[in-house]
């Protein structure tokens, strides 16, 4: 089974192409965050440098945030297009959990944070027991104290991956000392292989599922929509 | 500081760019073993994706084997070629160690495995310990049945990468039981930007070379070399 996966939720652009258990290929573009211009031809690129046709694909793979909204409605948007054309699975992976999934059998605890903007990350954690992965704290936005106050007690080394790392490390160093781990460039940022890895596994336990059904995950509201929410309410007080 | 590595020592063509801490962009094709055709139009590819020119590239890095004899040629002489045209840093780095890192912070013992043909593999023992990557056991050509020998005693998780995976994992799986694992399709095969980071790494540390001292590390002569060395033997006794 052939499955093409995608992820544009954050400034990297990446593609992955993979056959059961092997990666056939994949494209990583962490450069400037174009991505209504580039995820489609990225996609062409690779199947081209591959010689295989979209219609050989039998599955697709999407990243489905949290991360940046623009970027996830594109990623979205382009895998349920590819999805529907061939009435094709498609599969919806986290982006913190694809993240995570760069480090297999690592050692210690994996914490993902994207910037949530407005001093908050999106993050979670993540965990390796035997060879499987764990999620051991579910996917939030909140306020950087206070995840460093959730997390501060567990005594094991912590790998941050993510776009949020370079903003906040020097904070997470301050307060959780040596246990601070950062993980190398060649793991830090989205790829598509994981996101495509995740979704092979999924389909594998029979968690199979249809474009339609496929939703991104926002976590929290666009400021945007917050706003809207807030003069309603006003406008609610008002009437 | 921007480095491009490249490695085509297996059936993998790969590039990646990285600018100090950050992977920039990255390739991997893992289709047709036709890297004299393939790996100068990817590494152009990369370049004009991330909009750089191959002027702005501070120093290369490439895989210099173990592995095919050819896939080493090509991929050290594309490099050597780059970096002695801009007259910049070349550095060599270890298809096994290559391997080894992309499982960064593993749990238990890193295992790569190429098919060295003749029932030998080239493999070699990493382990990781704090944020180090150190060798356990250096790299060699060995028998399996040899190999087996020397790591079977090891009270620790096996993970397996390479290329030689495939052949040779249900032969581990006998006589290793449940300590072998077999890592994910993500990492099991060589990844430009792990030769990168480890490039950076000796550049970091000051082991910076020049293209005319890198040279291919085949570790075990060619059979035909070796066809050669027992024919002129052969004939030294016939003198």
């Amino acid at each position: 089974m052939k499955l093409l996966a995608l992820d544009s939720s954050s400034i990297v652009a990446t593609v992955a192409l993979m056959e059961e258990d092997k990666l056939i290929g994949e494209i990583i573009l962490n450069h400037r965050k174009n991505h209504s211009e580039k995820l489609v031809p990225i996609i062409h690129r690779l199947l081209e440098e591959v010689e295989m046709d979209i219609q050989e694909i039998d599955a697709f793979g999407v990243c489905i945030g949290p991360g940046s909204f623009t970027g996830i409605r594109i990623g979205v948007s382009t895998a349920k297009a590819l999805a529907q054309v061939g009435n094709k699975p498609l599969i919806g992976i986290s982006t913190l959990e694809g993240l995570a999934f760069n480090l297999p059998y690592c050692k210690g605890i994996i914490c993902p944070i994207l910037d949530a903007q407005r001093n908050q990350i999106y993050t979670g954690l993540y965990k390796w027991e035997g060879n499987q992965m764990y999620s051991i704290e579910k996917e939030q936005a909140i306020g950087v104290e206070e995840w460093i106050e959730k997390i501060q007690d567990r005594n094991e080394h912590i790998h941050f991956v993510g776009d949020g790392v370079e903003k906040f490390i020097s904070f997470f160093q301050e307060r959780l000392k040596d246990r601070v781990s950062v993980t190398p460039s060649t793991v830090k940022m989205p790829r598509a292989s994981s996101i495509g890895a995740l979704a092979m596994d999924k389909i594998q336990r029979g968690e199979i599922t249809e474009y339609k059904e496929i939703v991104p995950n926002y976590i929290r509201k666009s400021q945007a929509e917050q706003n809207l929410k807030i003069k309603g309410e006003g406008n609610a007080r008002r009437v």
